[in-house]
């Protein structure tokens, strides 16, 4: 760990000078007095590490000492902090984020992948070594909400975690409503506009987001961060016909991450849920990002702000930096990694209310035979729809009073018997908020 | 300072055994686990202090040593943090907390109006001692502000600071709409439900407002806590009717702070604004807190919990209590205080549209004299609605495009030249959110 009492200047060593990485190379010079008057010392950069060294990033990096290996930065006499922008969760990062903390240096990453996959194995071997290793950019973006959770309601026992954290998936869903265009049409848009990743499935099917999520998961509950054991569902089934009917039966339809302890285990889902158009997560409109803390003593925390970008990054990552400036120093997931225990997964969801929409024949009895099926399968009708008929079928809505995940399974079952439902019928959770 | 090296118990002496003493109490014996994972060390009560002594507080302190006053518990050898949660500005809890840190106890504090009246002087002479100083409770009560801003968002030039910090205010003007009562009919309830500080002009007065906006400004500015220079108004002349009408025009009032750095120097303003009612702080209900930063980087950031109460506010104070266990030590307001420049108050503030709304009698070309006095005042109207009549007057309702408090002042003058105006037309800032 850099020595405090000197107050030399703090050194970085900045690895990957994509959007983030030049993000904090602008903060640096921009900010110099800034950062030192709320640091205590200068932070200044030493060395930067990018695959092309020729080409024009829009900063003078002339200053800097230039690695074309990330290893190589990491392992320099000359850096106090090693700060991994580059991204994965394998290959080039992990190998330097590994060999920053093999070599004693601090780090702070804005790299959900690499921590959600061996934030674990990596949060051992730093607190064993005695160095921080920071990650507020990796979740939420600019929003403090990693800070939020380990140290701003550190004396609660948390209950629930929520969120909305992946910024293109709520573009695609608010886009949808608002322009009432299909999802394929927004998912081309939205590719265009340089939205999506490479791999558009770290978008939308939810892997980005439930990334994050299994990191607050891990800090709100002391358990070993288990990406593999969230429960993943992207928005790619999601129709504009959902997206309108929710609508007008009062809700939205979210990319929503939820965990939270249970008698049964821990619960940890990311999948596309209905919220009331008038929460604070229904009226999340485009990119921004908005995660709710809820604690025994706190109640209801929510946090909102820019989920992604350059500045609001480099902000996150930033302050990291600042925090091991002033000598701030605490465990990974804010207690010992050592004793983190693995999760016991719950098997099975909460109960919670759920939306049902489905195309009835039009026959007589159809809505009533609907109604029993969900009758013999436990579930009780909270409010029920039916429009206007098409020539051979009528569209139904069903809220369901609070059910769970199995039951309505069943009832899909039975609706088959029934003779009376065209098709499969479309089921989404309403996670009350 | 504590000794953390030795990672023994941190040591509480808690001033102070009502609503947010006690939730401290209940969280360090409920949460004794809980607290030593996340501190590093176990966190312990070892002594308390208040008036009076036999009073049954729902809570066992029997294990704790007894002192009648806080000075003495300030002093002990036996505590290391001082826990001042007895409020007042002045008197025990001043001489307490200057004791404290004269004894090089860190100090973690709920009191606004301490901090807002004395806060430079105590922070110097706490820096200059080595100790904490830390009051996350003191604004917005368990929502992690004065964290996000000092830390979170430690690497941003900060614009602007706004805030919805007294719940009761909040309470009351929300309560007037949703039930179409008068505000000293609601008022009166809220003192009877217990709402109010024994002198309610804290409260509505938007001293309290002032003071959390004070503090908030100095971390956000770097300038001295300066609440003397808050331009402060209460909600006391809101009506029903303005309410009403604010509604009408798509808005809602709410006590906001403001704090920006501005090319003419520091504005800090307590007083009623409207806001759009579709805005986040526009849809805030009831005693809840809400408050935005905006960062040159992070953009803006949006806070939103309870603001008050034991449970919220204990949790703010074992925020710091745990900070303090795990080592962190930061200068009281983010950068050292002696070197915080006195802020040069603004002395107009930034330009912002304005809601009017006045009597117009029922002459002919009546309207028309006022939209003349406007224009011969430089302001220019965005919206004007006038509405039905009563015998001799029509309410008029006027949103103007940006201008100026005083240029509103000289329209408001040039209207008693009009003949047209019956009394004296309400004038409210619209901010821009």
């Amino acid at each position: 760990m850099s020595d405090l009492t000197s107050k030399g200047p703090l050194r970085l060593g900045i690895a990957g000078l994509g959007t983030v990485g030049i993000g904090a190379v602008k903060i640096v010079q921009r900010h110099a007095d800034l950062l030192a008057r709320r640091a205590g010392r200068p932070v200044v950069i030493t060395a930067v590490s990018a695959r092309n060294r020729t080409k024009d990033r829009g900063a003078d990096l002339s200053a800097y000492a230039w690695e074309d290996d990330a290893v190589a930065l990491a392992q320099r006499d000359d850096i106090d902090v090693f700060v991994e922008v580059m991204g994965g969760s394998d290959g080039p990062a992990k190998a330097a984020t590994e060999a920053a903390i093999a070599a004693g240096k601090d780090v702070v990453t804005a790299n959900k992948a690499l921590l959600a996959l061996h934030g674990q194995a990596l949060a051992e071997v730093a607190e064993a070594k005695g160095v921080s290793l920071r990650f507020e950019a990796a979740v939420a973006g600019g929003i403090p909400v990693i800070k939020a959770l380990t140290e701003g309601l550190a004396a609660n026992a948390i209950r629930r975690v929520m969120g909305v954290m992946n910024g293109t998936c709520n573009y695609i869903l608010t886009r949808m409503e608002n322009a009432g265009l299909p999802y394929d049409e927004v998912f081309e848009e939205a590719r265009q506009l340089g939205y999506l990743e490479a791999d558009p499935t770290l978008d939308v099917g939810g892997i980005d987001a439930g990334h994050k999520l299994a990191l607050l998961s891990a800090i709100a509950f002391g358990t070993r961060v288990s990406f593999d054991k969230v429960e993943l569902e992207g928005i790619q089934r999601i129709t504009i016909e959902d997206i309108r009917a929710a609508a007008d039966m009062g809700y939205r339809i979210k990319l929503l991450g939820v965990a939270q302890m249970t008698g049964r285990g821990l619960e940890q889902r990311m999948s596309p849920c209905l919220v009331p158009a008038d929460s604070p997560l229904g009226q999340l409109q485009g990119g921004t990002n908005m995660v709710v803390l809820e604690g025994d003593s706190v109640g209801q925390i929510v946090l909102r702000g820019a989920g992604a970008g350059e500045g609001p990054t480099a902000s996150a990552v930033m302050g990291d930096v600042i925090d091991i400036a002033r000598g701030f120093a605490e465990p990974v997931f804010g207690q010992p990694a050592a004793g983190l225990a693995e999760p016991v997964p719950a098997l099975v969801t909460a109960p919670a209310p759920y939306y049902l929409r489905m195309a009835l024949l039009d026959k007589p009895g159809a809505l009533a035979k609907v109604a029993a099926a969900l009758g013999d399968a436990g579930i009780s009708i909270h409010r029920m729809r039916q429009y206007d008929h098409s020539d051979t079928s009528a569209p139904v809505l069903i809220v369901t009073h609070r059910t769970t995940g199995s039951d309505i399974a069943h009832a899909i079952e039975r609706f088959g018997a029934t003779g009376v439902v065209q098709g499969t019928p479309v089921a989404i959770r309403i996670e009350e908020v």
